[in-house]
Parts: structure tokens; C-alpha cells; sequence
């Protein structure tokens, strides 16, 4: 079978040493595990639930600081867009171009950054939404080959379903609905574990989390059949400007990664 | 008490004479009952299910079709817009602006959306996702407030949430947690019966809906508390070129808000 | 229409002096208003959370109260039963013999149950288990018919669906499902506003509730289409043995009923 | 680590040869793999969707069929109770006495099969119910502990959480938490996959279920940090009498038994 696809990186961008660090490590712990690895980072966080959070260094800034990773240590680069004219630029830095789960089903966008991504060779990482079944990504899909005569570079990312309010679960058996679309799926173990609107650090104005939960269910999405991992990871979890509840440390990716690859040997 | 007010009309604009038909009948009808009335219809639907379905005759020819209607029957407008660019348009001709649920967490549009809204002196219709928690609205109405100095113009539509896949249920108790938050909170019903993804006509390419069940979720609403409901109708329903299974008959408006007035009634 | 029926009283009997106050104060409210009125009360609670809380008089002592309620006021007696041995007695005192929701998939409890209150010319209340869809009662439905050669004389009631965990939420909607089965429909609105596990004041060890939104979901219902409600007071709610937190006061229970009674005048 | 324990068998008894045929052949299998294995059938399916469906040989003729497998191949027993008459009579041949979870909210139920468990030396299998939080079975398992002077002999199992009307869903997160209570946790796969009053081929009058599902599930569960897996085989699976939707074919037990052995050892 195919070895586990490995995108990982930081929430969101905050200073370049920190992107350096991060995908120094990351490559690193790959490169000795046979991993194929891209670095994830977002440049802009555009939903926050507080206006007053942190949102990253914005388009330009940020994609400087994905070339700057992607020059230094030669690994794909993944990122995310939010608005139809970040199409183009986007796709002109980053291999895996992602569009976020409450803006998969916004036709114009991801009509553009199908297009964009597709002329400029990269791949199309789509997250589904949490109010979206899996056999339904047909319909994204479907927009994405009808955008780009037929082309087949989209990755559908399962990243948990609303159950009730304030909790999110991962249905294990939506990774192979989604499969059963013809395309590789992912799970972003990391934004899974989240409790939308329920850190109680800040009585519900940012999104809690349960960082023991990350690993279990990359564990188990592995077992069940995932093509790949998206992680989130901090040198110095509980600082990260972003979702610090739901992030990993570094140091414990080497780790985590082996034991992924041996559940997909085992499970295959 | 305030009477109930009625956003109502079209799902999405065909062409003039309909939206006349429409908004002249519900006009009637509504001064007839002594009901506040604001003529309802969307320029474009952003987020079909599929690529291939009718999506409305886009920004500028549909504002002017609106400002026909508002030339014409002297009556309020609302609706909805989708990217930020939209926002000053959109806001000089509609009095209610109104935020799609999937994208009520999008900060740049909710600011955007807030600031031309008030600069123009109407009022902001944000409608909660299926995956929000009604107590979650604060931070929509804090990001709002926050970027207009403070300014209360705020109305918050419950509109289901998501209930497993495929359905959307509608929790009476929501309405009074948005209440809290020192808003008018409005029901739309016909979004609430939805079925997304499960129109078997189109084996799930568009969504499905219980037409009968509009009616119920109104009324039912009404009785818990809501301040305004959210009715698309059509003359022909089975001919709406979108939601046809959740459009309501327009010759039955008369008896439906009727029945809701003396609910409000009933209840208060 | 039907006049909205009343099963009302008390979650669980405490003392016979507490019945003959509750009983006598709803029988006097009822009659003002013209509802029918039938005494609720459980003689155990057999599912407690914690098995240290209060769980009733039990069979034999619970019946006497019950009879002797029925005597004193001469009103039709409500009650529910949990095994087999006890569908005789409860059905030779209670008019109304109910079925707990966790219990309606119980086959020989329903059968026995039918059989006992048919014989005894009574009828049988099912609560619709959190976990049902209002469709599935059809099968519920037709138990009790083959096992009373297709009597005609059963209730379905609505007391919410699990919606993720410690939470439940009423779909108004399913009220009309239920009805499409042929069968008259009440609400229990005490126990839909439960958050099961929830209750802050023990750890979770008993069963927390949202008092006030007792008469939300009520008027909701009876909008919705309910033929009947169900509730249960207390004249002093937060010293009730029995779900405190979602226990209305008893001198509430005119103001409830009148507008409950106006409500379905106004949504016929 | 301890090795991944497997409770197996058949959903329902059905005659003595098939249930000898399962055991001899799974006994083969966990031998060979080096996993204790104890020997799972019902005598009785008392909550079957529809009075017609079978339910078993019952109580008495059931536990002499399990008391011969026994005898027969020197394994121990699973089955579970659903009155509290029948605790005594089915400890005296179950090792394992497991509470169905629709029941296992039942205090009379739970304290009879704990008191007549822990004096026959067995252990209880509760599952929970799929309207109940993990965190809930605290509950449970302290009503097991009181009613035996805090004897620790529970294993929880998790079989799925209600997910909207119609459908099951696994939260793997689950797992960790009933652990966290201190007791061994299993992963029943096979109701897990099953889609409550959803069989197309009765019309919703009995259970349906996605049998490629329960291998994915007991993958990701292991992978997850289940300590046992509970699945129900038959030799010819479409000819099952009770949910053949749900059950694997006998002879694929090794294949999947010996991947989850790998898994556990590979997630450990």
C-alpha cells in the first residue's frame, strides 16, 4: 500500500523561526520514518469566534513566510484560502491548496481555487463541514471536475460532525463514504478533538479542545482506513496563538508518527 | 407586545414580474393583518449543492430588481450577500442585510456586512449556522458591536441545527438563549425543514425539504417566543427554480400568518 | 377540535397529603377551564441515576395513594409501570398505564402492559425513548395492536431525542409523525427539558433540567399540533424528591394551562 | 500490555449444531492467535422491533444450549438478562452477565445481575446506552459497586451513541473515558454498525445494519484503546435470524481477528 501522507505544521504562521523550527523537526522525523511529508500553516485564521483573537501575519506576509519554509528545507506547503482573489497567489506557493469546512460548500470559491490550484499543479485539499454528510461531498467533487474538465487532484479531509451543541465526533465509518468518491482521504485529527465555542478559559470566545483526544483519533482513523494525517503541532503548546487546547507538542511527533505507521502496516 | 414582523417572498429572484406578484400579495396580506412586512429575496445562491443548479441573476441585476420592488410597493427589503465587496451595495439598497448561516463566523464578511449596514442605517439579519450553539450567537453580536461602535441593530435567526446527517432539527429553547443575548430573534421556517443533501429527485444534488412542516415550525415558534418568522413562498411551488420542496404556496400566506398573528397572541 | 387534554401532577408520590394538594388544585384549574384532567404520579422511579435517590412508596403503598386520589377526587389516575408482574395492579387502578421511554422497545413489558389495561378498559401511554425515531413508533404501535387483537387505544408522547450527550431537544415536527400513525399525541414537556447526567448540584449523579423552558416547549407543542400535555408540579419545585430542576411551581399551573388552552384554539 | 480479549458468537441462539459449529471454530481461531476468547449468545431477543421477529429458544431451553457449549469446548459464556428473575439462573452458567443498553439505566435489573454475578464469580458486561454520555456510566458502575460492597468486576462496552433519527456513531473518545473509571472497555462492532429501524427490507420493522462497517469500527476502536471486541458471526450471514444485516461471516473471523491483534500491538 501506499505509505501514510504526513500534513503537519503549525495552526497558524506567527514568526518565521517558528515556522523554520517546526518544519525542520517535522521533515526531519518523516525523512526517518518514510513518510511523505508537507508543511501546513495558515496565514490568516478568518473565523475566529472573537474578533479580538489572533488571526496570523494576512496573504501577502504569510506567503512570504511559506516560500521562505519551502525554500530552506525543500518540502511542499500546505495553506488554506477564504476569498476567491487569494485563489492565484495561493496556488502559487502552496502544493496543497485547502479549502476550510464552513466554506465548502461556497461555489465561487472553490470553482477559483479549483481552477488556480489545477493550472499550477498542485492539489486540492478539501475539509468537509461539520454539518455535511460524507456521501454528500459528491457534490463538491463533482464541482471540482466540472471546474476543471474532469481533473483529478482533490483530497476530501474528515475533520468531525456537530453532535448536540458544543461537541464535534468523528464518524470512522465516513472515511470510506468518502473513499468510495475515488479520492485519497485525510483526517485532521487536530481541529476533530475541538469544542466549538467551549474554552472555558475564555467563557466560550475562543474554541476549546482535548489534546489527549488527537492521537486517539488518528489512531483509530488510521486503523480505519485514512490515506493520511493533518496534525497540528507548538514547540510550547499551551503559548500557540491558536487553539492552544487542540495542539500537540513537538517533541512528541516522532512518536506519534511511528506508531501511525506501524497501525496502517497492521491494519492494511 | 410587538406584532410579529414577516420577512417574506422569494428564496431566490426569477425575474421582475414574479417578484412583483409576490411582494404585492404579501403586502396586502400583511396590511390587511396589520403585520410590519419586509419583502425577502436572494441575488445569488452561493452554496447549491451543485454547480449545475439556477443561482439567481447575480449582484447587480438583482439589486436592481430589487429596488423595483421597494420603487414599486413601497415596502423594506432584505437580502443576503456572500463576499465582502457585496457589502456597500448591497447595504443601499437593502434595509435588512442578512448573513448566510454557513458563513455567520467569517469575520471579514460579518464586519464588512455591519459597517455598511449601519453606515446606511438598516438593519443586520444574521442567521446561526446548523453548527452553532445559540448561546455561541455572543460572539457574533460582540464581533458586531465591536466594529460599529457599539451600534444595536442586530437581529439573529435560528434555522435549525444539524441532527445526524441529512436533517436539520429546530430546538424551541434556542430561541430564548438568543433572546438573552438582547436581540430580536427570528424564525426561518422554511430553511428549518430542510433535508440538506437529500432531494431524492436529484439523488442528493440539491435539498430536500417538508413543505408541510413549515407551517408547524412557524407556529410552534411563534408560541416559544420568536419576534419575526422567515417564509418563502412562491405562486407555483413545484416550479421554484430553488428549495421548491420547502417553498410554501403563496395563496395560502393569507391563512398561515393569520394563524400565526393569533398565536403571538395566544402566547404572549 | 378536542378540548387540550391535561395529564399532570406529580413526578414521583412523596406523601398522600402532597397528592390530594396537587390533585385537588390542577382538578380545580382544569375544570375552571374546561380541560379534561387526569392525575399523574409514579409510584417508583426505577431508573435513577444514583441508586441513593428517592425512589418512591413502590407497587403495593404507590397504588393506594393512587386509589385513594382517585377516590377523594374522583379523576382518572395516570402512572407507569417498569415490569411484567405489574401490569395487572397498575391496570386495575390507572386509567392512563405508560410505558417509560427507555422501556417502549421492551416487548414483553409493552405486551403485557396492553394486554392488563385493554382488559381493564384503560389506555396505554408510550413515551417515545430517546433514541426512537417518530416513525419507528409504528412498530411500537403495532405490538400493542397484536397483542390486543387491533384495539384501538393507545397514546404516543413526545419527551425529546438525544441530541449529542447530556442534552435533548424536541423536534416539533414529530409530533405529526407520531399522528400519521393513526394515534393521539401528547408532549411531556418536564421531561424534554432534562439534560440527562447534567445536574451541576451532584456531579452529574441525578439529572439537571431548564425549568423555564418547560412552558416554552409546551406552548411549542400545543402549537405544533399536540392533542395533550403532560407536566409535573410541585408546590414547592426545589424540595421535590424527583427532578427538581425541572418541576413547575404548582400555583403556576392556571396561568400555564389558560394560555396553553388559548394557544390551541389559535393554531386549530 | 494484556491482550485483546474476544467475547464472540451469535447474536441469538438459534439450535444447538450452529452454536457448537461457532464456538469450535472461533475457539480454533483465538487459540491459534494466542486471545482469550469467551463464547457470546442471546437466549432471548426481547426489544426486536416487531412482535413477529424471533427471539430465541428463551430463558430455559437457552441456557441449557450455552450450558452444553460450555461443556462441549471448555469455554466460557456470555449472555445477557433483561428481568431481574432471571439473574440467578443465568449467572449460574454465564462467566460473563452482560446488561443490554436500553437497559442499563434499570436500577432493580442492574443491582439483581450484580448481586447474582459477583456470587457466582463472574463478571458484568454493561453496555452503554445510546442515549447515555461516557462520563454518565460513573452512575452505573457506583450502583454495581454499592449493591456489592465495591466488588470490581465491571467491564463497560461501547456499542454507539444515538446520531440523529436512524443512525448509530462510534465516538472513539468514548473509550478513554468510561477507562477512565476504572474498568476494562470493549467495543461491540456489530450493533455499533447498525441502523436503528432502518432495514429497507421490512419497511423500518427491523434493525439494519452495514456489515462492511463492524470490521472498520473493531479497527478503530482497538487502534483506540479498546481492551476487548464483541462480534457476532454466523456461517451464512443473510440467513441469520436476528440482524443479519449487521453479522460477519464466520469464516472471515480469522483475517480480522488477527488484524486486530496487530493493531493493538502496534497502537500499544
Amino acid at each position: 500500500g501506499q505509505p501514510l501522507v504526513v500534513i503537519a505544521g503549525l495552526n497558524v504562521l506567527e514568526d518565521q523561526k517558528l515556522a523554520f523550527d517546526v518544519a525542520r523537526h517535522l521533515k526531519a522525523v518523516t525523512s526517518e520514518l518514510g513518510l511523505p511529508y508537507i508543511f501546513k500553516a495558515s496565514f490568516d485564521k478568518a473565523n475566529r469566534s472573537s474578533i479580538k483573537s489572533y488571526r496570523g501575519p494576512g496573504l501577502e506576509k504569510g506567503l512570504e513566510m511559506l516560500a521562505a519554509v519551502k525554500a530552506e528545507f525543500n518540502v511542499p506547503i500546505a495553506t488554506d484560502l477564504h476569498e476567491v482573489y487569494q485563489a492565484e497567489p495561493v496556488a502559487a506557493v502552496a502544493d496543497i491548496v485547502q479549502i476550510p469546512a464552513f466554506l465548502c460548500r461556497q461555489t465561487d470559491l472553490v470553482v477559483a481555487a479549483a481552477r488556480a490550484t489545477h493550472k499550477a499543479g498542485g492539489l486540492l485539499h478539501v475539509k468537509k463541514a461539520q454539518f455535511l454528510a460524507p456521501w454528500d461531498c459528491k457534490n463538491i467533487v463533482s464541482k471540482i471536475k466540472e471546474a476543471t474538465d474532469g481533473a483529478d487532484f482533490t483530497i476530501l479531509c474528515e475533520r468531525g460532525s456537530s453532535f448536540g451543541y458544543n461537541n464535534l465526533i468523528v464518524d470512522m465509518l465516513a472515511l470510506g463514504e468518502m473513499k468510495k468518491l475515488g479520492v485519497p482521504v485525510t483526517i485532521d485529527a487536530t481541529h476533530a478533538v475541538q469544542l466549538p465555542g467551549a474554552d472555558p478559559r475564555t467563557g466560550g470566545a475562543s474554541t476549546g479542545g482535548r489534546r489527549d483526544g488527537v492521537s486517539v483519533i488518528a489512531k483509530a482513523a488510521v486503523a480505519a482506513g485514512a490515506d493520511g494525517v493533518f496534525l497540528e503541532f507548538h514547540p510550547d503548546p499551551d503559548k500557540a496563538l491558536c487553539d492552544p487546547l487542540s495542539c500537540l507538542p513537538l517533541d512528541g511527533a516522532a512518536k506519534l508518527l511511528a506508531t501511525l505507521k506501524a497501525i496502517k502496516a497492521a491494519a492494511a
